[in-house]
């Protein structure tokens, strides 16, 4: 993960985008994950300032900066990434699949400013503007439709680059049940089998182990079995009480 | 990366969506990450299916199915998983970051049916949709601003569900509970806990969720749902035949 010093070394660069409201949706991604600096080349429609799509990222968009040519909104970066749904245009640059690009993007970002363009809707990056990569990168998108919407696109690339690798191990879980616990719970099980005649219509000879196994494998957390007990305290009571007029 | 059979075994179900350019959205993402099944669960505009944002993926969209609940929605799975951008709202499940709920509906996706809940784009998930989730799941955005649009919260979790990893193959797991049987469970125990006395001597408004969340806990592989659906019926039964002399 980027610190924040290096996501303000991320220039999101919007090339000819047509819709606003993909350029507001792309601004609101950029706030979810973290990155501030925002660049549009040649809008379609210059007064992209008050996209609604903005939601809580009216300040990066409003702070936007807004350049002629390509070549002026990457003139201060190190690396410049483009980004592209195809696979075997005669593309005259390396092609990286997202996570290997964005592996590299990070470590670049360590050292000083990095830009990523997203072409326009209709027609993607041009020749011109792929002319100013250092290399490519594509979201792996099935064949069966490889374009993506360009905010949807820029929220993948940027979670990609926010992406915590070792969040992916270590799952932190609920404390757990104690063994005696288990045994509790299974001990009053057994009870309220036995007074509920469950037993007896199922006769086998290691229902106690059975049990047992049963209980131990609900994997309960520990204020979980507080619950059951009680659960199970209360049903006993109940069957009991209902026993006494048979006496 | 999931197996074509794998990715058919995710239903994406979106609950109360309120804008019909935000369904249109998701199809797409799913066209574009290889997923198929879209259920719509109470949207608040019925005429969705023509959204226009759903480029390439208008099949996916005519064939979104339609439910009234989200329990009708997710019956059919044996793993139900919430999505939200809150981090202390008094949560009672379990809480994962996206890297870590995928690696696991990924492993699941190899045994059984998986359900990916997404909320209301003002709201999110309300707390009775909640309660039928196993767990939630967070995509890591930053404090400054949580929320993300719904067509991008989609793209990014399929996207993490297809992205290449080379984690480890998971162990063989035991085939797991589906959504029905945990609820059928649920039912069982709620007439329990009434016809024991239980709910009378704890009042609490949302008795039903806290149950349902409870039964989900606990992570009942398939051949121990029908045990303890066995066990629940036999309780009930020696209750009730503990009544009859009260009247």
């Amino acid at each position: 993960m980027p610190t924040p010093t290096e996501s303000d070394r991320l220039r999101v660069v919007l090339v000819a985008p047509r819709n606003p409201l993909n350029i507001g949706a792309a601004a609101r991604a950029m706030s979810n994950f973290g990155f501030h600096c925002l660049r549009v080349v040649n809008s379609f429609e210059p007064s992209f300032r008050e996209a609604r799509s903005a939601v809580g990222a009216s300040e990066i968009l409003a702070h936007a900066e807004q350049f002629k040519t390509v070549a002026g909104a990457v003139a201060d970066c190190t690396l410049v990434v483009g980004t592209t749904a195809v696979r075997h245009r005669e593309i005259q640059h390396p092609l990286r699949r997202l996570e290997q690009g964005a592996r590299l993007i990070r470590k670049r970002l360590g050292l000083g400013d990095v830009a990523l363009l997203f072409g326009s809707e209709k027609f993607g990056l041009s020749n011109e503007a792929l002319s100013h990569c250092h290399w490519l990168m594509r979201i792996p998108t099935c064949e069966e439709n490889i374009s993506m919407n360009l905010g949807q696109a820029v929220a993948v690339c940027l979670y990609e680059l926010v992406r915590d690798s070792k969040a992916a191990r270590a799952p932190k879980q609920q404390e757990p049940a104690t063994a005696a616990e288990f045994e509790r719970i299974t001990t009053m099980l057994l009870e309220a089998l036995r007074v509920s005649g469950f037993l007896k219509r199922r006769r086998v000879a290691d229902a106690d182990e059975r049990i047992r196994r049963l209980v131990r494998r609900l994997n309960l957390p520990a204020r979980d079995a507080v619950i059951w007990q009680g659960i199970l305290r209360q049903m006993l009571w109940k069957m009991n009480a209902g026993k006494e007029p048979e006496i």
